[in-house]
């Protein structure tokens, strides 16, 4: 007797990510879901990181905030287009609402997208959107422990970006403990050391993240 | 012809919560939750309070952490009567967990109960414990937005504390704008600006907190 194989049942959320990704993939736009704790530096990092992008690649970014759009307006004072979307309470985006943020974007235009997630370390990464990767945002205020307390963030990241870290001394920021932390859940996310004040650190992870758009812009 | 009138109907979460608060008001244990973004600085909140405490009241500590046992290491290393829960990539304390944490402590010892919830500005709000108080602690490098983006959490507050006030100048915080948006959610909620490195604000929250804990203790 032959058992039936259960197929892999998406629900509903993991079915429009994967409509999210295929839209995204065929107007050849990378996209990258931000997370991270509330003011751990998210639009910063977007910020920081469109201005250093190469003239040809157009960046887009979804801001995602309970509230408010003091977000989307920052980043629509740069010339970025951008779409504010508000959970209204909700803890997390997920990918009907990035379906209905890319619907307003310019998708033709763009080559790179953000997706700034809603402030949380904990909720918006049990909800797959449809991004191509998953960034990290953690900062030095915060503490070194955080790889330890939110496992589960970290565990999703494909890479970590360690901001605020012209402040290390003040906080007596231990980055051997933090990196072990990140290990135990995470062997292999990159972790860059960054600054969006002072703009230390940003290079190298504007060469990584353009290597991983390029291999993306090549294969398709 | 009369109208049936609809009792409000406890949800099973809302129906522990009240009983936990029967449970606390019998034990005569003022209970405090506190609640901020993951690094805001609430263990080190909960242990420079303690400290000022008079010799007469004696507290007790519920560390709430999605892993790790890290902060309630931190607790019991002072002496305190403290239990870890660990919630298992849960994203907030709920009611059944705190009555669990309850049985683990020596409550006929106990004056001020101080229970941390997991490090999140969204989820906790909406979940009731049976606490007398809610403590919102918000710190300056989260940044000076943080009632606007997430107002379910301060308008819940009743009282917020802003941690790392030493580093107001440092992050260009702008107290003024805080307050703005503080107000719009929460007319009431007293605000203090402490640093629990340097010790600046505690005397003010300390004595705030006395009268209420006083207050509670006379009524029973």
């Amino acid at each position: 007797m032959k058992l039936p194989v259960i197929e892999n049942i998406l629900n509903a959320n993991d079915k429009i990510a994967q409509e999210n990704r295929a839209l995204l993939d065929r107007a050849k736009i990378f996209a990258v879901n931000v997370m991270a704790s509330p003011g751990a530096g998210k639009t910063s990092v977007i910020l920081q990181t469109a201005q250093r992008l190469p003239p040809q690649l157009c960046p887009g970014v979804i801001e995602g905030d309970l509230a408010s759009r003091l977000d989307a307006d920052a980043v629509a004072a740069r010339g970025i287009p951008v779409v504010q979307i508000n959970t209204g309470g909700g803890c997390h985006l997920d990918a009907p609402m990035l379906r209905a943020g890319l619907a307003q974007l310019p998708l033709a235009e763009l080559d790179l997208l953000f997706i700034e997630n809603v402030g949380n370390l904990v909720c918006p990464a049990n909800f797959a959107l449809g991004a191509h990767l998953a960034l990290v945002v953690a900062s030095v205020p915060e503490g070194h422990d955080k790889p330890y307390k939110y496992p589960g963030m970290f565990a999703a990241a494909d890479a970590v970006l360690l901001n605020k870290f012209d402040l290390q001394r003040v906080f007596d920021f231990d980055v051997e403990f933090f990196k072990r932390g990140l290990r135990m859940v995470n062997p292999h996310a990159p972790l860059f050391c960054v600054s969006c004040k002072t703009g230390a650190g940003m290079a190298e992870w504007r060469a990584w993240l353009l290597e991983k758009q390029n291999a993306f812009a090549r294969q398709e």
